[in-house]
């Protein structure tokens, strides 16, 4: 798909998925996408744990409690490293995000719908329950879930303020 | 261009450009990109200024002292507001670094160069002495810039960890 195809059809889905499996291939490709994000002084910090084992899947469903995550076939749970890479600075949700929106991109270009699911894990602990559940070490930080399957439903990107509110030459606000 | 041709060949450009300069077209496109990335509740807190005054380049590029702003053609400077938008989170680092993902990809595609340039802007007041000359009113926070031109030289992603390293299937770490 080309990507300002992909850049305009990428949506934050929250219904039901079908019954479809996505096959391992697939979920790999769509990580690897994320692998090629940019990242800090390229430290590569994020890191992921996907998941397809329906005993697995319906483990982190209660975790999270979002009706998207009870169907969905498949799960992408990225992870970082928050140790300083540039000066005293860490970039973690920096280099989550990028590799996020790089896999959300390769998720639609597929034809597979996810949402970025993010502050429902740092609601009590949500997120350190999933690390457990998936053996991650505790020097690692769960920040964001993408369940990953079909759609059921149709869903389109929600409406974005036009450019004039949010872009400008030259000077903050300048109307041109 | 293919996405995941754009995804594989974004990389960080540290570099001179020509002389040639980019066309506000093709900048609002690029922006526009950026506009269409997901943001925490869809609040869009991501803005941007979009410098080609080369007086105005001139004087970014002596605050960031970076060898790759000297020759920029165009620079695109990202902001945020660090509102809460969940609860009492802000997603400013998320929000800003999913919209630069997307204007990376959209550089690529569209025949130019550009480098994530972050933590530099976090060294003394180098942000905020750009939020200064571009009349960014104090609330918001300068927290990305992007260089974008067309490259005078060749360039190629730097060589990221292999799959195994970063992501396994079901539990972390888990050889498959």
């Amino acid at each position: 798909m080309d990507l300002f195809e992909a850049i305009a059809k990428r949506h934050s889905y929250r219904g039901p998925f079908t019954d479809a499996r996505v096959p391992r291939d697939d979920l790999r490709k769509i990580v690897q996408a994320g692998i090629q994000a940019p990242s800090a002084c390229n430290e590569q910090v994020a890191q992921f744990v996907i998941v397809d084992d329906p005993k697995i899947l319906k483990q982190i469903a209660q975790i999270v409690n979002r009706p998207v995550c009870e169907t969905a076939p498949a799960m992408i749970v990225c992870l970082t490293d928050n140790r300083p890479v540039f000066k005293d600075i860490a970039f973690p949700a920096e280099d989550c995000a990028a590799s996020v929106e790089n896999m959300l991109l390769a998720i639609t270009a597929m034809g597979y719908a996810s949402v970025w699911l993010d502050g429902v894990l740092r609601i009590g602990d949500v997120a350190s329950q999933i690390g457990r559940l998936l053996g991650v070490p505790d020097e690692f930080e769960i920040r964001i879930l993408l369940p990953v399957g079909v759609a059921a439903e149709l869903g389109t990107q929600r409406e974005k303020l036009p450019f004039e509110r949010r872009a400008w030459f030259d000077r903050y606000g300048k109307v041109t």
